[in-house]
């Protein structure tokens, strides 16, 4: 029942954020979510960069896209054109997404409490906190705090 | 361990937020998140009515300041001087929290599992996910999206 309701939470943050995203335009992503902050762009790469790596970190395979880490994750907002167009960030925050959301229904709850995968065996073995859910946990609660960021970017103008 | 996790991320997270609050000036705290947003005096007015009201909502007692709900929650930020200055919102935020933590300390896992207040025992027994726990999980990521928005007022001019 835990478990049910971390997942249920996690499921309803995502389903807001796309519901968000998928009702703002292209140009309303261009935006800055306040003045001289990130732009709605690298918001969306930001957290599909984020959301990629825990495949990795739960266990699950390999990252899609690694290669947004470094402009997305690593870097600030640069302020111009990515390499990627929204369209194509679209398309891989769903993708990478469907791909966790499927892999993750097959853990069990021992799964769940397991280890992830930077953390050691002799580590873990001292601080068991540190397993499967807690990333869960801590990326569903980034993944809200940005989605209240992306909010301020609804009703722009194009 | 399932409960330890999310209440640990519960601590977290109120921390964060102190932390970031506590370093804003009134001044900063007076400002808009972004043009024409929420002021950050409202976020705080609303954060600490919402969690007040996790008292009542989790069996612990009743809220302390319940004045708040209607300015903070139901009604939009007023653009003007409220009632409450920054220092005395700061003051009842941490109250209301400390008085739930300890209170919160208190619940067995079983307790956390058990309904809250505001479903009936019958829609309980249907729904048994309404418990305690799923308050907690829903007022925790509602704290860190605005937390996100807080951030904003960071080196704002005051």
């Amino acid at each position: 029942m835990m478990l049910k309701i971390v997942l249920d939470n996690w499921h309803t943050t995502l389903k807001r954020t796309n519901d968000l995203v998928d009702g703002l335009s292209d140009e309303q992503l261009m935006q800055e979510i306040a003045p001289r902050r990130n732009r709605g762009i690298y918001l969306l790469g930001h957290l599909t960069a984020v959301h990629d790596a825990m495949l990795p970190l739960l266990g699950l395979g390999e990252a899609h896209y690694p290669a947004l880490l470094a402009p997305y994750v690593k870097e600030a907002d640069n302020k111009q054109d990515y390499q990627e167009t929204p369209a194509q960030l679209r398309q891989y925050w769903k993708e990478v997404n469907n791909s966790l959301n499927s892999k993750m229904a097959a853990l069990t709850p021992g799964d769940w409490l397991d280890r992830h995968t930077s953390v050691s065996p002799e580590d873990f073995a001292k601080e068991p906190h540190r397993n499967r859910l807690n990333v869960l946990v801590s990326r569903m609660l980034h993944l809200d705090n940005h989605r209240g960021q992306l909010v301020l970017l609804k009703g722009k103008d194009e």
